[in-house]
C-alpha cells in the first residue's frame, strides 16, 4: 500500500535528481513530509531546501512553525527571499510577520510587492484569535451576470493564486456579498448556465471580528470547507479555509487541556526546563495559598486532633474524595460549556442533577467510609461523623464543581482557567471543617 | 450582516411557504439551522418536517445525533421512510443502523435497496473508531486516459452523488488506486487535456485499519479536504472528508478532557442522574481505595502526630502540592503525547527536564512552606523537615507525572485514562510517608 514517501527514499531523491528533474517531480510530493525529512536530516536541511524551487520553499515554510518561518528565510541571498516571499499568500506573510519584532517586519515587509504589503498591514490590523486574523484574502469572486463557460475560463486564469476556488462569491460592484456558488455546481451543470441561476442567496459568512473558536464551531455544525469574512456592511475581506480550522481547534484543545491541568497554554513538553518553571510556578504559588488556608482549617482544630489522632489519619480520604468528585463536575460542565451543550434553558435542571449526583454517591462512598472508620475506630459515632461528613463535602463538591465554572463564564474568564483551583480550594475547606467540625461537636463520643 | 437566518423569520417560510415554494426555497437553507428550529419548537417538529421534501428530511437526518435518528424516521409512512433512506449516503445509513439493535437493523435494512443494503453490510464490518469506520464509499473515480472534457461532462452526469467531488481519484480496472486529480486541476486546465498529464501519481492514502485519530492527524499534516482509504492491495475503499474530521477531532478532544477529569467519555451535561453515577461512581470507588491507602500511610504514623500536632495541619499542603505538580507534568506529557510531540528520541531529555522542574519549584515551594512551618511551630527543625519532604515529593510528583502515561502509552492504554489517579496515588502516599518519615527520624528535635 503507498502511503507517505519512504523518507530513506525521498532524501535520496532530493539529493540526487537533476534540477530538471526535480522541477518535475517535487509537483507530486507534499511539503508536510519534506519538512519532516529536513527536521530528521538537521545536517542537509539547507543543501536540500536551496535544490528546492520557490514555490515549494513557501510552501515548507507555510507548515513551519510560525518562530521559525524567518530564521530559515533569511539563509537565502535577497534576491532569493524576495521570489520566496512572493509565492506566500497573504495569510501566511502575515503569520511570517506576526511573530517578529519591528526591525524585522520592516525587513520582510520591503521585500514584498505593494500589493501584499498593503494586505499584510491590514491583516495584521485584526486580533489574531478572530476570523480576520485567520482569513486568507486570496478567493474567488464573480459577478451573478457571467455563464458557467465564462466562469469556467476566468478559473482557468484565476484560480491557481486562489486559497480555495471550491466556493466561488459572487459580489455587486461594491464588493457586498451577494451568495456563494460551489465548483460542484459549477461543473454540474451546463456550459449556458448563469451563475445567478445557481446561486445561494442565503450564504453564511462571519464577521472578522467573531473569535476563532466560534468560527470553529460554524464549520462544525455546517460542514463547510470555506466560510467567507465579512466587514459590518456585509463586504467580503476574505475567507476561512477548514484546513485553517483543524489548527484552531487543536489550539484551542491545548489550550482547554492545560488550563484544566493548570499550566500554560502556551507550554512545550519539549520546551526549555526555564518556560516549563515560569509556566508552572505562579500556580503552583496560588495553590499554595489555598493549601495554606485548607491548612489553616485543620489548625484550628488541633486540640480535637489531639485527642482524636484517628482523625488525622482520615484526613486525607475526605479531602481526597471531595477533591475528585468536584473534578468530576468541573470536566462535565466545562466540557459542556465548550460544546455548547449548557445554556440558560437546561442550567437548573443540571445543577441539580449535580447535587443529587453528589448526594448518591457522596451515599455510598459515606457508607464505605463510615463501616471503614466504625472497624479501625472501634467507635460507631467515629463512622458516623465520616460518613455524613463526606456525604456533605461530595454533595458541595459537585455544587462548586458547576457554580464555579458558570461564574467564570459570566464574568467573560475561560471556565478552564482557574476552576480547579476554586473548586478543590472549596472541597478542601469545607472537607475539613464538615469533618473536623462534627468530630469537635462529637468528641464526648470519640475518646 | 447577513448570517445564519433569524428563527423567526424561518419558522414562518417553513410552515406558511406553498409546497412549491418550499421545494425552490429549501436549496438555499442550510439542514443544521432547520434542525436547531426544530429542536427548539418541538410541538411544531413533525409538523414543520413533513413538509419538507425526502432530500431535506435526509439531510435533517444527518445532521442529528445518531441515537435520535431512527426515532424520527419511525414517525414517517414506510412509503415515505423509503425514499428518505434513499436519499441518504452508505456512511450515513451505517451511522444509522450502527446504533441500533438487531430487529431495528433488520427493519431499516429491508427499507434499502440492493447496492445500498451491500454498503451498509460491509461499512458496518469495520471498527467505528477506524478509517474504515467513519468513510463513505461514495467518490468519483476515474481512468486515466480521459480528456478534462469528457470528465466535466461525466462529472454532470455523477457529481450530485458524490461525497465529495473536489477530488477525483485515478484508479485501473482493477481499482487499484493510481492517482489523484483535484477538480482545481481540472478546471484550471483546457478542455483537450489528458487526465495522465494531470494526475498526482504520489496519492496518500490511509488503510481502512487506521485509527481515526490517526487519520484525523494526517488530515492536520497534510491540511486535505479528503483522503482515500484503501485496502491491503491500494484498492479504493472510499473516502474521508475533512468535516468528518473536525468531528472526530471534537469527539476525542472530549474523551481526552473527560479521562483526565476520571469521567466516563459518553457522560453528557445534560444527560440523566443515573448515567452520571454510572459514570463516575467507578472512578471515586478506584479513588477511595486509593486514598485508604494514602490514609493507611498516615494511620502508621498516628504515633509521631500524637507527638507533634501541627504535622496534621501541613499534611493537606504536602499531599495537595505534590498532586498539583503530578498532575501539572501529566497534562503536558499526555497532550504531548496526543500531539505525537513526545518521542523516543527526547523521551529521556523531557524525563530529566520534569526532574528538574520538580527541583527547581520544589526548592521555591518548600523554602516558602519551611519559613512558614518554622513560623508556625516555632522550631528550626520542622522548617528543615517540611521543607525537604515538600522538595522529594515535588521532584517524585512530576517523575511520575512523566513515567506514568508513558507506561500506560506503552500498555497501548490510552494515557489520559487513568493517569491521573496513578500519579496522586504516587503524591500521596510518598508525600505522606517522607513528611512524616523526615517528623519520626527527627521526632526528638521535634518535641
Amino acid at each position: 500500500m503507498k502511503k507517505e514517501l519512504n523518507e530513506k527514499d525521498l532524501l535520496e531523491k532530493l539529493l540526487n535528481y537533476t534540477q530538471e528533474e526535480l522541477e518535475e517531480k517535487i509537483e507530486d510530493i507534499h511539503p508536510a513530509d519534506v519538512l519532516d525529512l529536513l527536521h530528521d536530516n538537521e545536517d542537509d536541511f539547507f543543501k536540500i531546501l536551496k535544490r528546492l524551487p520557490d514555490w515549494f520553499i513557501a510552501a515548507i515554510l507555510e507548515e513551519e512553525d510560525d518562530e521559525e518561518k524567518y530564521e530559515i528565510l533569511k539563509k537565502f541571498s535577497e534576491n532569493k527571499q524576495k521570489k520566496i516571499l512572493g509565492e506566500m499568500s497573504s495569510d501566511e506573510l502575515t503569520d511570517l510577520v506576526g511573530v517578529l519584532d519591528e526591525e524585522e517586519i520592516k525587513d520582510v515587509l520591503k521585500k514584498i510587492n505593494e500589493e501584499d504589503r498593503k494586505d499584510v498591514y491590514k491583516l495584521l490590523s485584526y486580533e489574531p484569535d478572530t476570523a480576520g486574523g485567520i482569513m486568507a484574502t486570496e478567493f474567488v469572486s464573480i459577478r451573478e451576470n457571467k455563464t458557467i463557460e465564462k466562469t469556467l475560463k476566468y478559473l482557468q486564469k484565476e484560480a491557481p493564486d486562489a486559497e480555495s476556488a471550491y466556493y466561488l462569491y459572487v459580489i455587486n460592484k461594491e464588493n457586498v456579498l451577494k451568495g456563494v456558488v460551489s465548483l460542484r455546481d459549477i461543473v454540474c451543470n451546463d456550459f449556458d448556465t448563469k451563475i445567478s441561476e445557481i446561486t445561494n442567496t442565503n450564504v453564511i459568512s462571519v464577521p472578522y471580528y467573531m473569535d476563532q473558536e466560534e468560527v470553529a464551531s460554524k464549520f462544525e455544525k455546517y460542514g463547510f470547507m470555506t466560510m467567507p469574512v465579512v466587514d459590518e456592511n456585509n463586504k467580503i475581506l476574505g475567507i476561512v479555509t477548514v484546513d485553517d480550522i483543524v489548527e484552531v481547534m487543536q489550539e484551542e484543545t491545548t489550550e482547554d487541556i492545560h488550563r484544566l491541568g493548570g499550566v500554560d497554554e502556551e507550554e512545550k513538553v519539549d520546551g526549555s526546563l526555564r518556560d516549563s518553571v515560569k509556566s508552572r510556578l505562579p500556580w503552583l504559588i496560588v495553590n499554595l495559598i489555598t493549601a495554606i488556608l485548607a491548612a489553616s482549617v485543620v489548625g484550628a482544630f488541633e486540640g480535637t486532633i489531639s485527642q482524636v489522632v484517628t482523625l488525622a489519619t482520615f484526613m486525607p480520604i475526605v479531602a481526597g474524595m471531595g477533591g475528585n468528585a468536584g473534578t468530576q463536575s468541573l470536566t462535565i460542565v466545562v466540557r459542556g460549556i465548550a460544546l455548547g451543550e449548557l445554556d440558560k434553558d437546561n442550567g437548573m435542571r443540571i445543577f441539580i442533577k449535580e447535587l443529587l449526583v453528589g448526594l448518591v454517591t457522596g451515599i455510598v462512598i459515606g457508607a464505605i467510609i463510615a463501616v471503614l472508620g466504625f472497624i479501625w475506630e472501634r467507635n460507631f459515632v467515629f463512622g458516623i461523623v465520616i460518613g455524613v461528613a463526606m456525604i456533605l463535602n461530595m454533595m458541595v463538591a459537585t455544587m462548586s464543581g458547576f457554580i464555579v465554572p458558570v461564574i467564570l463564564k459570566k464574568l467573560k474568564v475561560d471556565p478552564a482557567l482557574a476552576s480547579a483551583v476554586f473548586v478543590t480550594t472549596v472541597t478542601d475547606v469545607l472537607g475539613f471543617f464538615f469533618f473536623l467540625g462534627l468530630a469537635t461537636m462529637f468528641i464526648s463520643y470519640l475518646i
